[in-house]
């Protein structure tokens, strides 16, 4: 079939990011509907070289969608989610509203995409932070069974949005030029020069959401609910990629050999081999892969690995995901399939 | 004792802090002779407000001296370091070159200023990713015995030198004003809006020095040669202030509330006791303190704790230990002690 698109948050950091993945892929559609809240109204974006004019998300906009990408606040996932679902289309959220839903699956292609077969109208992506993890993970999963799992990150502004993207060039060019900051509007210290260790508000136990949201998004993709996770997200002054030092604990004998053969044939995934060359956000920006790096042994347990993980948060992480959860969607004829539960 | 102090890099980054720290503490001295390499011969540097002319590192001019600090190449402390030893002075030496030698005492003096009593002339500090580690692994110790640490960083450019702050700050200028960045000279990839997952070069097992170098400096000043310690070292485009994302696992029950008991009182400590209150690299910057912020529970472990830790690099990672071994050094009566085996 030739859907219906629309994508809502068109106008967003992901939604900029979604439009060029989109065209690059070819993905087929015979319609795209470009909306985000009223105040864009009237705007015009590109795709693929032609001029859409942005409408307001309203019921009637969405009427006849068969793929609805959401990229938005959690707010304007739960508004439309459910009138998604009940007109008989899919909603992919990028957001943390429907992740952990039960009957909502969290979905990375590579990974889990027989996920997908029992969608009731809403796929979610996990959390740009989570993606790359899993994918490392998924893959030395077949070398021996994953016990536990600790990662500090290195996160990207733009995993806060377009406004924090603009936050951070406005601190850098103040003070290239000299200049006192400008008032922060997004985060709570300047972020130019400087590191903040808390990703999102504090949760349970200590942690912060963004680090509670890890360990749930990879116990849910690997379906291991017994995956010991303990993380620091800390965000970085950095416009794209997110970087991550991850400490694996396997529950058995893991031959490093063994894990570089399960990373090289990974789908998505990128291997650096030579363990001295690095990968960095800036090198690793653009790119539709997860790149992992520095894979050595972590000599502080019988069997495990520390490695260096970089993934441009909103491709891989956002739009190139979502993207392909449609191209699996359409693939395995899971959209508007008439068997399907509601 | 009134000591005759010398201080050879005067003129870098970590000699700049070296004059205002040991202004601020008022550190006893006769004498101050500031050396540098040939090149800086005449400059006048200011201390406590009067200046000072720097003149060339020889011999003639570290004749007499009784307390010489070193903050420059290896190869700088290793051509001083056995001339400071044969004329009976002490060499406080702030680089790697004998921080593992057997006969050079290695010291936090709030952990391990007992280790002063066996200098041979030269006493190191610990690389200043190190320091603020060791300090808060020192007091919990007292609770239960330590077995494992691994740890990411978030290092300071200006921990490489003064010259990589000027390439920072070049960058940052130049991506302000939107003009290309100017020719890489410190490092191999644009550091400004970007991390590099390497610090130092690399070494044994795939690891970087500056990774074994945490691992074997912590090992050597907690006197633990069994502690099992993995890191990943990342430059991060700050300025000044080192932060560490740390996982401790210890050897037996330790519970929170005494591991907080013991971070509170130990000296050059502050521990931010409400778990939700970040401390970022801008607001350690300055101060001689070690602060330890976000410790919970690892629940990945039977017996573990997640922390950040974050410090001026160049105060308490550098100068200020220098200075307080000085003082243990003076108020111990260590300085040109007669009966110093050499």
């Amino acid at each position: 079939m030739e859907p219906v698109i629309a994508v809502i948050g068109a106008t967003g950091a992901v939604g900029d990011v979604f439009l060029r993945v989109a065209a690059e892929r070819h993905l087929k559609m015979k319609e795209l509907r470009l909306l985000a809240s009223a105040r864009s109204e009237g705007k015009t974006l590109m795709y693929d070289g032609k001029p859409i004019t942005v409408h307001e998300a309203t019921r009637a906009n969405l009427e006849g969608a068969d793929i609805v990408f959401c990229s938005a606040d959690s707010s304007v996932s739960k508004q439309w989610g459910p009138v998604v679902r009940e007109m008989g289309g899919v909603m992919i959220d990028d957001g943390s509203a429907y992740r952990m839903d039960k009957n909502v699956p969290l979905v990375v292609p590579e990974i889990n995409g027989d996920d997908l077969e029992w969608h009731e109208g809403i796929v979610s992506i996990p959390n740009c932070t989570t993606t790359p993890l899993v994918m490392a993970l998924h893959a030395m999963r077949t070398v021996a069974p994953l016990k536990r799992v600790t990662a500090a990150t290195y996160q990207a502004v733009s995993g806060t949005g377009a406004a924090a993207v603009r936050e951070l060039n406005a601190q850098v060019e103040a003070i290239g030029a000299g200049r006192a900051i400008p008032p922060l509007e997004v985060y709570s210290q300047q972020i130019a020069m400087n590191v903040l260790p808390q990703v999102d508000d504090f949760a349970d136990d200590d942690y912060t959401k963004e680090e509670l949201k890890m360990r749930n998004e990879t116990r849910k993709i690997l379906h291991q609910e017994d995956l010991k996770f303990a993380a620091t997200c800390v965000r970085v002054p950095v416009a794209l990629s997110h970087s991550e030092a991850v400490h694996v604990e396997f529950d058995g004998p893991a031959p490093m050999e063994a894990l570089k053969a399960a990373l090289r044939v990974m789908p998505g995934l990128v291997l650096i081999e030579d363990p001295t060359q690095v990968v960095t956000p800036l090198q690793a920006a653009n790119s539709d892969d997860a790149f992992v790096a520095r894979l050595r042994v972590d000599p502080t347990v019988d069997h495990g690995v520390v490695f260096w993980c970089v993934t441009d948060n909103l491709r891989k992480g956002a739009a190139t995901n979502a993207i392909q959860i449609a191209e699996e969607l359409l693939r395995r004829n899971l959209v508007r399939r008439p068997a399907l539960k509601r």
